[in-house]
């Protein structure tokens, strides 16, 4: 099953994706829809009214998630390449909801950073309240899988030693399109999947979603270990090597760029970058 | 103006602290109440019911704010006596609601962590949407000042460069046990309050709230340039010399140990730690 949170004229509503139209679940989004116990079957069951598959406007997949858990260096052969040993513990940092847009959205360069940079993530959603969870628990706490872009202004990140401040500039970071449930997905709960990024055409960024050190079942664990993650928070499980700032020179996000962040087998960001 | 939220057999209610008892506001909590237009007209206005003042119990100041920022490094004695420059820019992280207790309520220690510290903080409120805040709109948008200790379990704060998943167990972080609006305390937006930690009726923390290299409207200014600060959301401020990491030998929190974080001019968290 495939579901989404689209822009209507009543406001914003959560939908499962068929293949000749978006069908209204009854939610006001997909966070609102995942708190409801028994959201798959009400998905699954839900009939309408049906939107129409042309014109459809996307917003975040969940647009206000209680938590928004980011991961930092993730990808194996990233790490190996850069000479790095693997790390022995996650590392994790935040991300607030005013920077959320949807998959066709504008993102906002903030006029304050001179370095906005891509990272291509898969985000895990979950699906139900879960602390200290067993492997099994956090398989079934995935709801799962949709696309982000962990847009950051490597300036601010930088700034001191904690990242937050150039992580959450409101409006840069694009999340959906679609919510993809595990069990359409290669890999299921540990999803193989080929993820990209280009800047105005050219890859960027290419990796296998297996590759990760940490997996989202892993990333459930740990996380859930320190706090409850409940319905509707994010995940977003790291992003591959090829980022701008690695490059020599740099390259950095500047206004009319155009960013599409894609999963094969999820789905595609397409973000213009504006000033 | 004094408020607090408070638990009572009809859950949690917005109260204002009057000499003679505690005045429901008609909120659910300080954080609803701070999202109402005209909120400190609405609290002074408030008749009642009233609740006595004995045996009230104290729920987080504000339940769920929709962000937690905490600030590092950030008192100048403290900073000069390490023999560390003054920073330029704040330090900033996250904390999540999920790690929020009352003023009076247990500190939960963690099993998986046996390096529990205290942080005293003075706590900023937000009162009033800001984004790229001018002094006087960042003045203007704090509602007032509680007291927080940033109860960090040290192991996992070092586990990775983020300290994130050190800084937000559940159930960690009392907050409270009112917010004072800055017409009442000395200083004003810049409180020059005394603010001290004692662990079992030992002094292990006292600072000048004054001492602070970014003061809340230095902090507001600075967060809203990122993203938008909205009623409800939470500054923390920073803590001062006297942790127990940095003790030699270091000195953490233990089952059954009481940790009592006042700010004078503000009020006391005085809590039990329970393994």
């Amino acid at each position: 099953m495939r579901l989404a949170t689209l822009r209507t004229p009543a406001g914003t509503r959560a939908v499962r994706v068929d293949r000749d139209g978006y069908v209204d679940t009854g939610a006001a989004d997909v966070g609102d829809l995942l708190g409801r116990d028994g959201w798959a079957r009400i998905a699954a069951a839900a009939t309408g009214p049906t939107y129409p598959l042309d014109g459809a406007e996307f917003a975040p997949l969940v647009p206000r998630p209680s938590k928004i858990i980011c991961v930092g260096l993730n990808y194996r052969n990233h790490i190996l390449e850069m000479g790095r040993e693997l790390p022995t513990f996650p590392t994790l940092f935040a991300k607030y909801p005013e920077a959320l847009v949807g998959a066709g959205d504008p993102i906002v360069l903030p006029a304050e950073s001179a370095a906005v940079d891509w990272e291509a993530e898969l985000a895990v959603v979950i699906g139900a309240p879960v602390r200290r969870a067993t492997e099994e628990q956090a398989a079934a706490a995935i709801a799962g899988f949709g696309v982000l872009n962990d847009v950051t202004a490597r300036d601010w990140q930088y700034r001191s030693a904690q990242w937050l401040q150039g992580k959450t500039f409101e409006a840069t970071t694009p999340f959906g399109p679609v919510l993809v449930t595990p069990d359409e997905l290669p890999g299921g709960v540990r999803p193989a999947l080929t993820m990209t990024a280009s800047v105005d055409g050219e890859v960027v960024q290419r990796a296998d979603t297996a590759d990760l050190v940490f997996s989202p079942v892993d990333l459930v664990r740990y996380v859930s270990t320190v706090l409850t993650l409940r319905p509707g928070d994010v995940i977003a499980t790291g992003t591959p090597g090829g980022v701008g700032h690695a490059r020599t020179p740099p390259r950095y996000l500047t206004d009319g760029a155009r960013l599409v962040t894609e999963i094969a087998g999820i789905g595609r960001l397409d973000n213009r970058v504006v000033r």
